[in-house]
């Protein structure tokens, strides 16, 4: 904008003090600068032009298992997990990010609470977004889809039943000082289908299912996908680092 | 999940000491909590179904002129800047919030740099987020699209010439002491179609054309949208309280 | 300061691009303000005038027990815990503060770890600040002299054998919303003897000793002094609200 | 501690629901860890034993001026501006840390406002911490003694008349990123004589005397001690690393 607020408007607004500079002679330019320049990012199908694809549908190329090769099912563009074969991970690893992942519960509902349609994604292959058929099937608050496992719950429950879900993450990897303490905590938001369910949330260590989060001093870590032994599925999956 | 990390993969990724418990007889159901429950939202057509509808494509009713009634151009599902009729308003007022909107260009293309296709977004009526043509249209980063106008430049610059183009904001005000001195700065993030353009930045003070930002203690502020001359159109406007 | 760093100095610690403002006309009254100012605080032994002195070495009588009156022994201007006797709290309740507390561990030495010169003081009456005869005395690390009880260890052992220690701690309240969700964990800065031992560490929640930080949704608090079998001392307590 | 808090208590301060995990079976230890170990900090004369003494009273052999030798004057323990001479520097740079440091206004008081008793210290060589005689001395609020230079007011002005102040300062680098784009804003918490002035203030960029804040990625940073033409005198200056 170049237009000052209109005054009267800007006071009935106000309720206290305020902190206004004796600015005199000031111009606009003196508060513009064109150093540095930020990225150009273009859209592709909404995939940005600077992000690293993970998976685009056609294979696993980016991805390996524990035991070697990752071996989920690929099919209908789609990523499936295949129970039993194990968690997933990106062979490349990251630090901070954002990261767009689709996902869709399995169609034949079975189980219940953390027993249907769960899975999850752990970031920096530590800290797990918990993915979870959320359609009129209560848990533990701080289980549920959306939540930093175990440790927040979601600011609402975003329920798409039958559909794909999307969760747009943007993280913030945490910081150790030469003792290995921490000082700054990691911090993730998620949008769950464009709504916001974690919104700068600390992330008090590793997300555990048994036991308290661990602070644990580390390096840069993969995306992990949760292999949970349910038919979750996953695409349109791609990173851009921060 | 409820399978532990593999340790040997854990370890893989760590690069330091750990601060890890010694628990020996804690199980699963000692970290969970069942209260209090997120609400639950659904969505219709994209719009959460907790979120107050601020421009469904029909009628200003929720909106207010400087000067009484908004009148600013509805047609066609959209809205469009009435040059010389001034900025609009909200009637309701808000504190901390998520906002959806969705704005275009002018198609007819005209001036450069901030003189070409400007509007922009106030947030609490005092702290904008930039609406700018930024296609092939350099001007000072700090007033780009997506910018927290004259305080932050977007991290990337994002661009879908001749389209329409989303924000997705997320807001928390700044908080001011019994003596009107700021103690906690207002934080914004902004995905723009997509793209983490602001992670939780904090807001300096108002957003100034001419001059620095000012502290200014206030209390709940409506969305203003800035007639700049130029004939921005707005689409598909919500708000969900936070 | 009004002189410019000279940029040989500036440019020799630069190591990347700059944001650099376009400035011509400026003036330096232009970055200057004069509303609101600061209250101004004096000293007298050390005591800002702002403060409220909740045990000036005198009585008690800004405290209460959970049974009705405060009945720790007063005596040599010094507060000492009466083992058995219960908790002491503040009879006023606070938000965000800065509390200044002299503590000093028994002279006789009994005791280990947890056992010895145990005491604590909580915020708002839900989040403790460990106090504990921290002299070659091995612990749980996040149990120690200036942890966040079983949260957050401190950045370092501060030790003064039998003398007295002095804690100063800057307190911020957590934050809910209408949900009664957690939206901003608290945070507290302590200086253990004059070294910063937590540096803005947030609250994940209640301090327990057994189980896990609750986030409770709560309005102002007491200051409790925790009886915990051992004639910890204090002194010199006062505390200033922000 | 290790006793709960007892329930009417806590259920006295709560006014909203809670978050309270269903725990069946923990144990005190399962919130119990053991590494790493904070590092043990002693005193000796108020100086924590992992401090680096920038100034012990004898000499200037930490630090330089921009010609070579650092020339101010050394006497009675106390380290005195040498008007003209320009700012001193320390030889070795800095990234995140903590810093003790005492001032004395001139005993001769001349001069009015930034004229009387001007200096300052730079964190990083980057960010001044304003230092100014503040007794009956009226100035633009946000360059105060305690200020963030041009920044941020002190919450309080902390009178000390004819005594030596001090400042305890922690500060936290900025982050940059790949783009030589600001994520994380440097922090700095000031305590002055005693009283928070400064309280996990974000720092918006440098602190210039005429015009904007700059964000400029960087790497680590001297401490600069100010030459304004005052008599200021320093003393007792140390630093421990973060």
């Amino acid at each position: 904008m170049n237009f000052s607020l209109p005054s009267a408007l800007t006071m009935a607004i106000l309720c206290g003090a305020s902190a206004v500079y004796a600015q005199t002679n000031m111009k606009a330019s003196d508060t513009e600068y064109y150093s540095p320049v930020p990225p150009t990012v273009t859209l592709d199908k909404g995939i940005p032009s600077d992000a690293i694809v993970l998976f685009d549908g056609k294979d696993l190329s980016k991805w390996k298992s524990e035991k070697g090769k990752a071996n989920w099912t690929v099919a209908n563009n789609t990523l499936e997990v295949k129970p039993g074969s194990g968690n997933i991970e990106t062979t490349e690893h990251f630090t901070d990010f954002q990261l767009h992942i689709e996902w869709k519960s399995p169609e034949l509902i079975k189980g219940e609470g953390q027993g249907r349609g769960n899975s999850g994604i752990f970031l920096q292959g530590l800290y797990e977004i918990q993915v979870l058929d959320n359609n009129n099937n209560p848990t533990y608050v701080n289980g549920g889809a959306g939540s930093l496992y175990k440790q927040r719950p979601p600011l609402a429950q975003v329920i798409v039943a039958d559909k794909w879900h999307v969760y747009d993450i943007i993280y913030k990897a945490p910081q150790f000082n030469k003792d290995s303490l921490l000082i700054s905590k990691g911090t993730v938001t998620v949008l769950h289908n464009g709504v916001i369910v974690q919104n700068n949330t600390q992330i008090d260590g590793t997300t555990e299912y048994i036991g308290l989060p661990k602070q644990v001093s580390h390096g840069p870590g993969p995306i992990i996908l949760q292999d949970h032994g349910d038919l979750v599925q996953f695409r349109n999956i791609w990173l851009r680092k921060l």
